[in-house]
């Protein structure tokens, strides 16, 4: 039986015309940015800020070169590919030398369970979602045995470059293990990748990471299945809270995606009552046709009751076992009974989360990630290091990609995590002047009524190229 | 912007060769049906019991044929097909005659909210998903006003025929109407078209009703991306509702396709303890790998209440606000307390039902449907009435598909029904001595530990028609 996991491992990723070339790319400085002065004590080695981009340059050879890669934190669609571009990049320039795959996320640096990715096993996984190859973790190398572990791990395998495939704390981590290794005067790059659904890893160099358009995708088609369901059956609320923590990016792509009633965003901090009494007018206003959606950003309780910080009027709420979109729920009826609303309000809860963290990756993100293994094995074979692995212009055609290492130091702050004061990246949140948002703005008093849905449907990879190869509307917001 | 639902309504469905020439198709008697002998006296004169078949004839010459057409009970993508398929059958055979469609149900033949379908509109609807057009509704048209009402309606319009896209209730409905009209003299074909995602109205001329497959499809995605989910993350239990109520096809047809670890089936009757028990051994037995997929269908904790009698042991359970999956999971958790369990145990609960219920149809739901709709208005054509129209053999390709009337009254069958004795339509269940199901027996024991998740991916409309075209595994069980 022919699958779709086969047609996609078939499938050729599109990449930027530079990185036909692997061998003959320079790295070029294009910019040197500001450090934090609270950062910069801690990076005392790794604190120099230069941004690279790859340029055509003459063809070089690269010395022996070994790569330990893994992935950590919540899986995305895309990361097989960055292993398969680090691969086919070592095979192609470095045809001896092996990668080494780190298995169960960053506790396999500290224990060290690894193996030798072989060619078999890299092509069963080409354009396949989820990171089952290696499979992840969210262990944080932070204390002096942890560090001294890795060290030991990377010497024993004579590693000279190590990939971080992770989110802003792993990113964080990569930065501290290449100050580490510098302090150390172990020669051993360190790079990472920007990789997250939630879209909250954004900066000069990235405009997005990779796994947010598959994500996104997945739920907007689940989103505009459900809106049709409302128009359908004549009687349902449909309230669905999207993944995304404290960023609402990806509420934000599907609102734009499939047009819902109501759109809520953690990012504009409004009070809870007002959500609630706005909720509640709209209801009313539907009296006669008793159905909509209404789109929940996961991170909306949190940003609430910081913005609040009133005691909840329902009690103690355990934030980690209330479901968002029931609380708005309760608190919504709790509210139009206060009204004497004698309508109908049969509202549903959905959530969705774990489903768009393993799909297949959509050909934007097999292309981008494939490019993003690419680079991240270059700026290793050119032993840069404490660098994010990047690549640009991501709403131009791949071929037009541009390509190249953003250092990981400035794009640190301060921040007080857990009681201490601790360098980190920061999550890039929605920009309320941004044009997502502004889109998002313009069109929602019509949508609050209208019933103009989209359904935009399941991920294709066949067919027309305008549906297949679709980017994020986060690079290049617009509507029809 | 270019959309998916623009290139779906430029799809020109498959079709069983018959129905390339609708003025030709001659109805032949294939069989008479055997009526249960309680519910004949409900329909003196619609107990004739012949099923027909159509076969090709000599072109003939339709009289002038008025139709009224609705959605009643939940949406299933395919349903607009339906209306498109009956729509151009009367184009092509009687081009004058309007096309009536009814809005939000049922309840719509009692208080004559309609209008006459024009051709933008059918446009507009071909291939997508859910019942938008006109809406659904679950009103019972039971008592002597509400037939009278429809009497009124459809006395007042002129109409000549009655297409009642719906679910086995409906049919029911479909096979009363259809004796109300010729007790009172009244030329009125009715016809039922057998739609329901659930498909559990299933008989020997009905192999599944349409919705079912793009449901399936659907939820298969999701539940493939879930179980890599758990390959990836390593940590997580994923507990997946499926939709379906009493019965668990749903639920079958997505374990074949993605091979969960556990598969609940309500049609077993397992004994409640016993499912909780087998749980537990199975956690239990995985405490060095962590994770893993479980289905449950939806009728699950019904059929187990049913069953055991017992009262619950978690106190007073209200079924409607409870969550089945996470109902289990609560058990689950009380019973590896009590066995003194020490591994992780990381539940995550899901459900999925009413985003399969509009999504854009597969290929086979969109050619089974626009056919159904041919073949009910061939049905109202000729005068036929009391029938529910089918297509057959749709295990073979469309062009092999066989067509016809199966009637309506020996699908009946007496049940207590709130309180009263009423001739319904029995709901085909899962057939534990099936194909399907010995299938998921064969496979079971194996895939309780292994890994090899099947991820069958987005549903895909171009390219490789082995993907494009794939039919139900229920109609055709298979594995690899």
């Amino acid at each position: 039986m022919l699958t779709l996991s086969d047609l996609r491992r078939r499938y050729q990723p599109k990449i930027p015309s530079l990185l036909q070339d692997p061998a003959s790319i320079v790295l070029e400085k294009i910019d040197t940015l500001t450090i934090d002065t609270q950062v910069e004590p801690y990076f005392p080695l790794t604190k120099n800020g230069v941004a690279l981009e790859g340029k055509k340059g003459s063809s070089q050879i690269y010395p022996p070169t070994k790569i330990g890669v893994f992935f950590s934190g919540g899986p995305a669609p895309g990361g097989h590919n960055v292993v398969a571009g680090i691969f086919d990049t070592l095979c192609r320039l470095r045809n001896i030398d092996p990668l080494i795959g780190f298995q169960g996320g960053p506790a396999a640096l500290v224990s060290g369970v690894y193996r030798e990715l072989k060619a078999a096993e890299i092509d069963h996984y080409r354009n396949q979602g989820g990171f089952d190859l290696l499979g992840s973790g969210r262990t944080k190398i932070e204390t002096p045995d942890q560090f001294q572990a890795v060290l030991n791990t990377v010497k024993k395998l004579h590693l000279d470059g190590l990939i971080i495939v992770g989110g802003d704390d792993s990113n964080t981590n990569a930065a501290h293990l290449a100050e580490y290794f510098l302090k150390q005067n172990v020669s051993i790059s360190v790079i990472g990748v920007p990789k997250t659904i939630d879209g909250d890893l954004q900066n000069p160099y990235v405009p997005v990471s990779f796994g947010f358009d598959t994500a996104a995708k997945i739920y907007s088609e689940m989103v505009g299945n459900l809106a049709h369901d409302t128009l359908s059956s004549l009687k349902y609320f449909h309230f669905v809270k999207l993944m995304g923590r404290s960023a609402s990016h990806l509420t934000l792509e599907c609102a734009l995606r499939t047009r819902p009633n109501v759109t809520l965003i953690s990012e504009e901090k409004k009070p809870y009552q007002r959500i609630i009494q706005e909720l509640a007018d709209w209801v009313e206003s539907r009296e006669k046709n008793p159905y909509g959606i209404v789109l929940i950003p996961e991170g909306l309780l949190e940003s609430m009751l910081d913005k609040t910080q009133e005691k909840d009027s329902h009690g103690n709420v355990n934030l980690s076992i209330v479901n968002t979109e029931n609380f708005v729920i309760e608190a919504l009826k709790k509210e139009l009974a206060k009204r004497h609303f004698k309508g109908k309000f049969e509202p549903i809860g959905h959530f969705y989360g774990y489903e768009g963290r393993c799909g297949h990756p959509t050909n934007f993100d097999s292309n981008y990630s494939y490019a993003l293994g690419i680079v991240a094995a270059v700026l290793v074979l050119q032993r840069r290091t404490a660098l994010m692995a990047y690549v640009g212009k991501l709403h131009k055609s791949p071929e037009e990609w541009t390509i190249g290492g953003a250092p990981l130091v400035p794009l640190l702050k301060i921040e007080q995590r857990q009681g201490a004061l601790k360098p980190v990246i920061e999550k890039a949140l929605v920009d309320l002047q941004g044009t997502p948002y502004r889109l998002l703005q313009k069109y929602r008093p019509a949508w609050l009524h209208h019933l103009n849905y989209e359904n935009p449907g399941p991920i294709q990879f066949e067919g027309d190229a305008k549906i297949t190869d679709s980017i994020p509307l986060l690079l290049h917001p617009r509507l029809e």
